[in-house]
């Protein structure tokens, strides 16, 4: 594609006549479209040296002229970035899938209540579809860094030549536009040189897969059996050879994984660039392998959690029994306490004492006697039964973003159209470089 | 600050009265302008209950009030992005005053030229103004980035409460607005637990300061003797306590050494909250510690960098002459050719002839007869001595871009525009909470 | 110390006479024992520069004579080590304190039955003890890797001066033997930049660390209500500001996170000296920066951790019940099955259908009837009672270093061995530099 | 040959008798000697999976016998030991091999003298021997880094089953022992879990290849034209695809990087382990998986860097020109006056001064008048001209470990014997696990 788009520089330029041109075209489009049947010899330095070789094969000496006013600098800067461009609309266009999934699962769950957890200790009951929509929310961030950074990576470096431009009257803005580019760069030593891109993609997958880690971490502890709140799907989980009694949550244990390999790739590719002079550095070439081998993570494991997540099957009851155990609802009572005109930090106090209470006798908040609450504090009134308890406690978090069904409703519709809108950038961009592609590859175009 | 604001939505949720409202104001904003005296007391939790209890001392229970609707965790988000608000538009500022001092340079010296380099080998001159354009080009981008991640920081928490939101009627929007922020939190188990912005800002920074190394290795090298090409001003420079004769250039030095201590934070930063479930955990309590170790080291460093900069003197004659030696015109004399209509790989295979012949008879390709020129290549014409020589090579480089004088003062006010551009957001926004803070600290504020 | 250990070397090498050494080590020797109270001025370079001038203020020009055949070169290169020394013991010291006080709660608990985990999932059934022998079995590496570290530590860079020597007639064993080093440096331009036990004692934290994180992980899970086998002490855990119902173990998530932070500082070291050329540069002073920050928090994080294991309490019941739940004896009916003849693959069969089975009538495998397991197979005989169920499963893991109550009591003597045995290096080592401290600090000293 | 070992174990346990063992050693043996043409089909989960069936289609359902008493766990375990345990020795030889590289060439430079570098400026005059020696005395420390590695590497975890050891009868030292470990596990838990081995050899790859990018550094600088001190032969390097007058030092480029990338992969890793709770967690699959991909890196990249070593040229002429600018023999002089009495501070005035009058003068000290030398401090004397210049300078830095040419040579061999003496580890190892692997899957062995 690149070589395509190159050619267009150069008849522009008029180093090549229109015949030349077409003749080029031909052959490359011809090239493209079979390129897996390319053949590879070892013997040439490298892939493009291969590709001009066989098009020197097809269509003579005019082969040799393609490479003029390009270098392997500016060419494989560009070559990276369309690779680059295509992972990082894959990551976008699984991220919303998993985000999907985990919203209409939110969506089937408008009142179930499970634990919610502060350092994972039992905090205050909230609602399913509430902790749903904070992967999502997420995940909504992580769309909205990608989008940003291929802002950034969008910009066409053909036509820096080695580091210095070129002596030929090219204009690069030709294969920018040609290629999908928002623009031609405006420095060739930067051009060759700048792999920012590979910085801030790498930066923006550890942190979407450090967000996939959490939601692992959750779905594994919340499938072992002391919780049961969650089933993963026979066909997303494995059998142990020794063990016939254990199902693994293997996908789960990797994808949690996947977020220390992209940290760490992310490590090596600042340490890769660190204190090198300009411009290009085969220092870069290792950073490009790291590059290749750890971006095509991303797609591949947000897609096998979205897959998991979309057969996940809950046990309400369990977690409804969760929830009321270990007296959640003591802030209630505090607020309620609060409520009633009680300085919060007293309140906090008697909210303590009732839960020294209950526990000594085996009881729930909701379940001591009047009496017994209102000793501890003679502004507690009959209407204190109406707190207590999981859904009352989820109810009374009405506040904007809280987790009560009508406020956590209303915050899953924000998520939900944060979520969809940024992902429409993603879609139209797929959508505009297939055509691009397409345009490019297409003998028709030569008709322009 | 965080609490003032926090005092105008409980007063909004009428869990305070206007007088009430009054009352607290004036004291807050009391201690506010006398924050550097507050005393500190170890037996008390936290900076927040020393807060507490110097605002219960002086205003009574009404104090104790204050933390109704808001928990430690709500609070401890808020804080830390006011905090880290603060220092991105720090960055911000120091970067655009590092790449203005580089641009200043660089029109300081249209047409001086020094070798540029590839794989760290004489490539091809370049202009000087040309590679001081290209360092501030990634300055432009750095601005670009913590422009991106300032908006994704600038979301309040507050109102979020422990994680599940309150049971309070507040509005989360009037902390929102009144502290200056973009929009208030959408769910609140998200709003406790976003560290997003922690690693963010910690890659913003990490590739910020690669590029600063990139710079300082460049310097170090270009000032070592055997360059000869920059002096630094002995102010930013230190004697050897042994060595009489040395100018060590240790702020570069150390300025390349923090870009591995931002790479090393961020890996940290990854590592902290990989596999966290939800929400709040208080591994994030030792990962703030490490942001607010590092996020400062930012500005800090582009600064002395910045003021080093300013005082950088060149050697024109020594880049020059290492311009023109290393025969780095033979690309000149191949792009000769092809413009004569020898293909590209022929042309390069002369050019290197050349280079062997000039290399064995200790002259430059300008200094070689044309005839033995002309014995490489038949179509290798008088005109060639337009060509060749450091000044005629650089002048070729015309494509948009390129290093050609003409090429590079074009490009050199783009990236000028684009730095300036880019910058305009960090000056506004400081002045905005700037005003927004006076706002919230007026008494007159409460006028409203 | 080390100026101390200079002045013998002088003294040795006839750079200042017996009179001269004499007077120089008592005025050096008081400082050392009034260290704290040495006044630090800012005008001077550094805290060398401080020494020299307090020391000229007493003793005169003699003062200055201290620097000969020194440069700060080997001087900080031997600082360094000689504070990493005391670190490297420390952390010795304070892993084998958490090693014993694990081994000790292990001891406590010969017969103690929870739930074994692989992937998270209910594995089968083991003992306590052996569970927290295996933690301390992980430390015993630490202290053996701490212990090999040390010995590429004790090396004196003493003498190598700036980078190549010094022209005075020294003897660097002196000042190596003083000191309690091992030996002394064998090339100057290697000892004065070689900062390998940097890299060194981070990747020992980091791994020791990691240890102690995974510990930090059990237990917070384990104290979840969900599981119940063990409760943390008031002292060691902290209540929740809004939610008077928790107990957070904010202990051991923070000595979880210390894990990320260590292993940030590795990668930020290894960044710093990457691609350095011979041989001091100043990048390494910001490496000693991270050092100095980041390897205190190795003692202080084992420490406090081995102070709450010490007073941890189990639930007994709440394990035993957890481990009979979930069918771990499944693979105990296999092996079962395979000690009568049947093929392993074909074994584990069964017992697959056995689980079904008992999952499906609510019944644990030893409740099946027999006659029910000798339809699934007619090997099974009433015999299976016997190795069914967790006291029969614990018990019947019997090979070396396996969970039953013998083997677990063998392997726990031979782990107690092992960390004792390892850290007797670290008290004899702490001792040792007691006393070389002591001799060389006290003015009997020069009678020798 | 990790199931040949786990025949015997269970031969030896009574599990298979001797004829089932004959017949199963038999086939294996014959397995690992066509190892390369067994058919992997991907149906099967795992290579392990393709070995039974194999096994099984040749010896019938004593085929699936063999897994008795072992678990997928403690089998990955033990092949990821050996697997590692090959590319440890594998590093090791390279890194000797380098590293004779490195002290072949300083034995044949016995006095060329280049300019020593501190902060990357020219410090004072050292002998290339010395230099090149210090880069293998960093080698020596990787090679007893990899040593102590081993000794915790090299421990079997066969027999430790899924995580609570076996009810089988089985001896785990049979299979130690038959497989060349030092010893078998002691805690069941820690054995199927433990990947210390992970993290430490891969800390152990990043630091030598921290040494490595050193070496790399140092060359690409002073092959640069505006040192020309060395030469790296045109079998080491590449031209440029578009200047013919360049030669690339891709090779050290590339083995520069590779330091990134280790340090990549070993932050990885401690990520992938920490907070893991016991035993085993598929987690440990990725991190497998990148201890695979990383850790052949090492021999790679060390071999081409010996390799280029071995074939590098020096120009004596530029080096002794580079060391005689620069003045850096001032510290000699200050020595000089040190020697005649003067305090060491004041010593270094008089130089400073020297070489401020030398610069003005453009004159190398050593040829300033001695008239202006006593003028600057009257205890400078006519054999003042036996300590200038860089031969002078050289041969003063006597003291052990020191740059002149009887401590350099001295130095020399002390490093010679380090890195000798550490090697033979690794040739003896090599070949002993030679003999282990031909023993074990030699038919002869049966008869034992």
């Amino acid at each position: 594609l690149g070589t395509l788009a190159h050619v267009a520089v150069l008849e522009k330029a008029k180093v090549l006549t229109g015949a030349e041109t077409s003749k080029l075209r031909t052959a490359l489009a011809d090239l493209h479209a079979n390129a897996s049947a390319l053949p590879l010899s070892g013997d040439l330095e490298d892939v493009h040296m291969n590709v001009e070789a066989v098009l020197t094969e097809r269509v003579g000496d005019l082969g040799k002229k393609v490479h003029t006013a390009r270098s392997r600098n500016d060419q494989v800067a560009l070559d990276l970035r369309l690779w680059s461009r295509r992972q990082t609309i894959a990551l976008g266009l699984e991220v919303h899938h998993l985000a999907g999934n985990l919203l209409a699962l939110a969506r089937e769950h408008p009142d179930t209540i499970l634990p919610g957890h502060t350092h994972f200790q039992v905090a205050q009951p909230v609602l399913l579809s509430h902790t749903l929509a904070a992967h999502a929310a997420r995940l909504a961030r992580d769309l909205d860094r990608l989008h940003d950074a291929y802002a950034r990576l969008n910009i066409s470096p053909l036509g820096a030549g080695a580091l210095a431009g070129t002596s030929h009257p090219i204009d690069p803005t030709v294969a920018a536009k040609l290629l999908g580019f928002d623009a031609a760069f405006t420095n060739s030593l930067d051009a060759v040189s700048d792999r920012d891109f590979v910085h801030e993609l790498l930066a923006a997958l550890a942190i979407t897969l450090n967000h996939v880690s959490g939601l692992a971490e959750e779905l594994i502890l919340f499938t072992h059996p002391a919780f049961g709140f969650a089933t993963v799907d026979d066909a997303h989980a494995t059998g142990s050879s020794l063990m016939p009694n254990k199902k693994n949550p293997d996908v789960l244990e990797i994808a949690r994984a996947k977020a220390a390999t992209a940290l760490g790739a992310l490590a090596a590719s600042l340490a890769h660039t660190k204190a090198l002079p300009l411009a290009y550095n085969r220092d870069l070439q290792e950073q490009k392998r790291l590059l290749l081998d750890t971006l095509p993570i991303g797609p591949a494991t947000v897609r096998v959690v979205a897959d998991l997540v979309e057969t996940l099957s809950f046990d309400k009851a369990a977690m409804r029994r969760a929830a009321a155990a270990g007296h959640a609802d003591a802030t209630e009572l505090a607020d309620y306490l609060v409520r009633k005109g009680v300085p919060f930090r007293d309140a906090h106090g008697v909210a303590g004492a009732a839960v020294h209470l209950a526990t000594e006798r085996r009881l729930s908040l909701a379940e001591l006697p009047l009496k017994e609450l209102q000793r501890l504090h003679p502004k507690v009134g009959a209407d204190v039964a109406a707190v207590l308890g999981p859904e009352a406690t989820v109810a009374a978090k009405s506040s904007p973003g809280g987790t009560s069904p009508r406020a956590a409703a209303r915050a899953l519709k924000l998520v939900e159209a944060d979520v969809n809108g940024r992902a429409a950038f993603f879609y139209q961009t797929a959508t505009a470089l297939q055509r691009t592609e397409a345009a490019l590859t297409t003998p028709a175009r030569s008709a322009r």
